[in-house]
């Protein structure tokens, strides 16, 4: 039987952190892998969410560093779903850092991750489908097809 | 020269994390102190923003824990001013425990939080008036003055 | 059947720890969340040594911060019981911080929690009588019951 | 003036870690996030060993995670250079987990990683060249080559 | 000029704190490497409050681990000085476990730790003389002296 | 029945670490508890290879902190058996640090550890023995017995 779809906005969500002394690298700013692994949290987050079961990462791609991030800012992780497949689902996730004495902020990363849900067998199960709304979301999951295929593509590229 | 005003929306704020092993106490629940932390990251969050200073906590009370977090929640840190004095600002939060599988929420948490702004000497400064827009914004600040007042004999108390 | 009491001083409790850079917010001192978190244990720690059973945190208030702690500084939080109901505890804790360079110290926080006791189904259950030895022990129980008068009145208010 | 070239085993290197229950997920597995932590770790110091300075990430792409890792296994990064461009250094990092009980191993994940130095004044510097000494070293820069165009391709996409 | 001595009681030192999850290995008990660690900051407090002046560990022998520490625990960790050097330090921790439910405690670990002091210059620089008080403290100063020119011998060997 | 031997570089290991800002004391190097804690995982990991089986460790001794270990290096810490008893395995572990930017490395410290590993029911069990190869193998043995009768005569007189 057929599951019944679901809108993006249904799973969309923020992830929000300040960040401390005990986030930084070596040259005093937020290391990278701090940023990671809370867009893995915010990417897995919206995808269980959707899926309304647990979720297993299975590829981040895509993500790009644009800016440093500073200790005492507000960091924004806006996931939300592209697109998914019969038992993937895409995440986008952007990241905004913001300054709170200045009041500004600018996008520092985006990143594309790619998640399954497991069933109470711990194998991947099919999720509901995803209801698009607007010319821009379909659009969006037209951009994540692709990525998709060249993501075939360089996975069977690795095991030659 | 006095300075203008600043609306509660103005530096209202949402901090939120996804609860994980690293979290619990020994009771497999996430630790109170977690929550205690993330509350006071918030509060000085929208103190600092509201101030546009550094911030430094000097009271925390009428925090409840009225039910547990489990891991796997999301955790919705919501602050906003209530009331400002010539030098302190009192900051309500709200905290909101999420199960993202069953979809429902739950409010966990308030607590009350005062703070000061400290100038580029380290030394309290005075920050802009706060401006409210609705009755409810106006009840709350006359709660929070007799908080205030009550902070106040609480701490002679202590003293005698 | 009624259970024995026990004296304030079978559960009194001091932690002590070294902080380091890996306690300091973003104004190079310690977190005000890292001695929050060390309070909840240290009266955590006192509840269970009285209930000789898992406790929960159920309140913190009339949490001060007086003074900063350094990086470096020994942090001792002393623990006690002032009061019991027949289902809650409150203990009060005291924060003294210690320079081990200057062999100075000083209080820079006080703290009352109420902490509840768990029965082997996670319900609370009553816990023993305090015995109360000193005049400065039943002044501090009698300051305790207007605290927690004051707590209901607030969370009734709460609740309107 | 022309830097004198490195051969790529020159910066090549192995990060490794026991994983306990503070990496753990709330699968029970260590934490995607952990281990794009590491990988970054690893990337970057190779890179820092290749330019002989400071550097910071830029972009994480085609990162899988084919295997689930578990507590007590022991993990390896292994990191090396594929490709350097005028300023900046792509970083292949092959991750393999090893359970200690049983004697076996599995690669469990893969990633390519960006990489720029930088200068004095904290701006991107050129970087030596890098030496390619085997028919497999060439073949995988050119597989590097056209994973930038792609990287080039999809970021003007992502500013359209 | 000679400095004053000091006795032992001036720089003899308790830290203590509540084991968590986040203390435990993989087997469930808390990780010998945060006794270590615990054990580390006791001694090197102890040894500041001797010297006056910041420490740095030189050696650490003779840890023994005689019984499992487990969650929920409270961890005592009593450090005194045995014998001082012209300008090294030893200084003796032993490390009790205690069991809040059932109200028993255990000696878990003893160690030996050289600490030196340094000066504004970061080299070591002489430390006030050691006080003896009881006979005691006197034989336990001469097995210092026995285990110190072992670890003389030692160092020799590993020379070799 | 006995066990088949188990050559020594079976099970030898080394774990590798770029340190950050959170592992420092209060001095801005690494903590010496971080070290110790690496230590010991490496040298419980050669342990576990050796025996096939769970392991707790019993002793540490003979650690030395011979430099400071800065952020941004790389640490490695070198475990292999040096003798194994009926029921207990001596490890010796190298710590050696390196500098990304200047190329170089150097010895940080040495330590002695012992383990037993433990069977199903939580006791410890006989292991493999060790086959020595080389004579530089068999003058590590013999060295490794005397510390394992100075441990024994230690261990006698502090029960004294």
């Amino acid at each position: 039987m057929a599951q019944e779809g679901k809108r993006i906005d249904e799973s969309r969500l923020t992830l929000s952190a300040v960040m401390g002394p005990q986030h930084t690298n070596n040259h005093g700013n937020v290391h990278g892998g701090v940023i990671m692994k809370m867009v893995d949290e915010a990417a897995g987050y919206a995808a269980m969410r959707h899926a309304g079961r647990p979720v297993v990462t299975v590829a981040v791609d895509s993500m790009t560093f644009m800016h440093p991030v500073h200790v005492r800012m507000l960091v924004l992780c806006r996931a939300e779903l592209t697109c998914v497949g019969r038992k993937s689902m895409e995440i986008r996730v952007e990241v905004i850092a913001e300054n709170p004495i200045e009041g500004t902020s600018q996008l520092t990363n985006t990143a594309y991750l790619v998640f399954v849900a497991l069933g109470d067998d711990g194998r991947p199960v099919s999720v509901p489908p995803l209801i698009y709304e607007t010319d821009e979301e379909r659009h969006r999951a037209k951009l994540a097809e692709e990525r998709q295929a060249y993501r075939k593509a360089q996975r069977a590229r690795e095991q030659e």
